[in-house]
């Protein structure tokens, strides 16, 4: 029987959950009003803002929250000629504050989401269930047909091995969105006025040896079991291609989890995404792309991390020989974002020094 | 993006869908009052009811609806000494039903399902949703976090391969359950009154390479992509085990779906599923089961099927020389069930001389 993970019900922020052990990582250009619907969730949390964009430009943040800002002033600053590894003018940029963080926990948001209502009207607190979500054990071996088994309610069906029930510890949550879904450009072009209006109450562990599309807008993680496989790439200004940043992270993320057997879950919470982006300005961005993920999916179908990777730099490391050895094949873009994911790791290293000791401890 | 399947939308039974090429397998030991409530749904189509237990006893089905029967006796006459693979006193009995089914659909459920409630309150047409996802593709390479992207309102999400959008074919659609959840004996007796009372409003493929426990209540299968897979096995009377039928039988139908880039479903339709059975009794019949998936799902994770086989049939007899050789180690039982394999294969392609004749053919 699954060990139902005893979380206080109410939404109510009066004992917010890992309050001191999770950051809320948001990258922006604008003032954060999308702040003030967020308050009663996000309040009692540490704020990390990654200003993209014009650094002489002053973003306005909501009085009461604890923040702290950085703009590419100061990730210039903090990490010297290792700040190639950071995107400019793109939301990649936001994986600078995964590195910058302190915490265990990490959840990051766009600030285009607001929060989205369940089918009883109640407001949704999307970050009390990525912690649940991060707090309970995923099930990547096995499929379990009622979703997931550590809900209320729930459990491992007949048939499901009594032997996988522990399950794995769980790295990532993926959160969807209610209103304007994440399409890409041609599928934004095609069809301009769909929206996502099904809530489709489940959490399910994405099964091993499976690949799917990760997206940065509603994302929450274990900082500490996954943070170095976070990179959002090379994006935005100077690069070829833009809006595969949280694509290329997942992807990445994903084979290294199925690598050293921790888990990932997709499905609640919703958040309500309010504005689409320009498609016109989305396909120039995701023109190469689009072409180069018929490449990539099924090299990372096929890549294998050799097994004395036993920590997620390691296993990162391995993964940017390959990307370099394969991709770059394709397009000496893939040699330049091979460079910048070692660049990444010893920033992050470097940033994460305790870490990266023990890592190092534990893998002698 | 995803060409959407147009089905007509009422549940009316006015213009019933595939109704020429679908047949309804019950598997019974009692009168089947229970068809009352489907009747909007089912009385269009054609049954086939297999009797199970007593042959003498006469199972009553209410007026108006067009069936055929088979008892004991009359599986015995047909498959003459062949009879020996389907199982007596089990509802794994079921498939002798899929193999003289002439029509291309298959639709199975236990005589103790009713019609459920979908959360508008409005009666759910199991029926019509399984044939719905039996119609449109499946999506076994690629994670598409928005659930089934062919269905209305939804769509494949930025990041997933265009090469893929196509989709696979569906063979098998499985259904779920509300209120008593497909639980095993354990989980039965720790949770007694434990109920499935979410709505998942969701459809979504099992990706290739996992497996998931299939349950045998609530099903529809493509009898001309899959059907020679769909063996429930021996269980039962004379038998060391029982309540794994459906299980051996999903087991060995996702490998042999992987294997020829067949697509499995599940999610929707839910029906209600009214009583539990007795834990005390499913305890006893599922002892050496819970020990046995230990192995037989390993077993199952890593079977290889050869590159040349192009039919089902040829599959499934790779299948079962694996399964005498390996899993034959663990216990004799796994021989004999090897060799029913074998006869169920004889079988299939004695009633089914035509499809026999256009795999051998295809194959040649």
């Amino acid at each position: 029987m699954a060990t139902t993970v005893t979380v206080p019900s109410p939404s109510a922020p009066s004992t917010p959950l890992l309050k001191d052990e999770l950051d809320i990582v948001i990258p922006t250009i604008r003032n954060l009003d999308f702040l003030e619907m967020w308050r009663p969730f996000f309040q009692p949390y540490h704020l990390i803002i990654v200003q993209d964009g014009d650094p002489s430009k002053t973003i306005k943040v909501p009085e009461g929250f604890d923040y702290e800002l950085y703009n590419r002033n100061d990730i210039n600053r903090i990490l010297g000629p290792k700040a190639s590894c950071i995107s400019f003018k793109d939301s990649a940029c936001r994986c600078f504050g995964y590195m910058v963080s302190k915490k265990k926990y990490v959840f990051t948001i766009d600030d285009d989401c607001f929060v989205a209502k369940d089918p009883s009207g109640k407001d949704i607190n999307a970050l009390e269930q990525h912690i649940k979500n991060l707090l309970s054990p995923s099930t990547p071996l096995f499929f379990n047909t009622l979703y997931d088994p550590y809900r209320e309610g729930a459990d491992f069906v007949r048939g499901y091995p009594f032997s996988l029930r522990e399950g794995a510890k769980t790295a990532v949550s993926h959160g969807l969105w209610l209103n304007i879904p994440d399409y890409d450009a041609p599928t934004q072009m095609v069809k301009p006025r769909e929206r996502n209006t099904r809530y489709v109450d489940a959490v399910m562990t994405v099964p091993k040896g499976t690949l799917f599309p990760m997206c940065g807008m509603n994302l929450g993680f274990d900082r500490e079991l996954i943070g170095p496989a976070m990179y959002f790439g090379l994006m935005g200004d100077g690069q070829p291609i833009g809006r595969y940043d949280d694509m290329w992270a997942g992807w990445c993320m994903k084979v290294i989890c199925d690598h050293l057997g921790l888990g990932v879950k997709t499905g609640l919470p919703y958040i309500w995404h309010s504005k689409a982006s320009n498609p016109f300005v989305n396909l120039k961005k995701e023109y190469k792309g689009i072409f180069w993920q018929e490449d990539i999916i099924p090299f990372f179908q096929n890549v294998t991390i050799p097994k004395e990777c036993d920590t997620v730099q390691k296993c990162y490391l391995a993964l940017s020989e390959q990307v370099r050895e394969k991709l770059g094949k394709i397009d000496p873009y893939f040699v330049k974002l091979a460079d910048a994911m070692v660049t990444w790791i010893e920033a992050w290293d470097e940033l994460n020094p305790s870490t990266a000791a023990v890592e190092n401890g534990k893998a002698k």
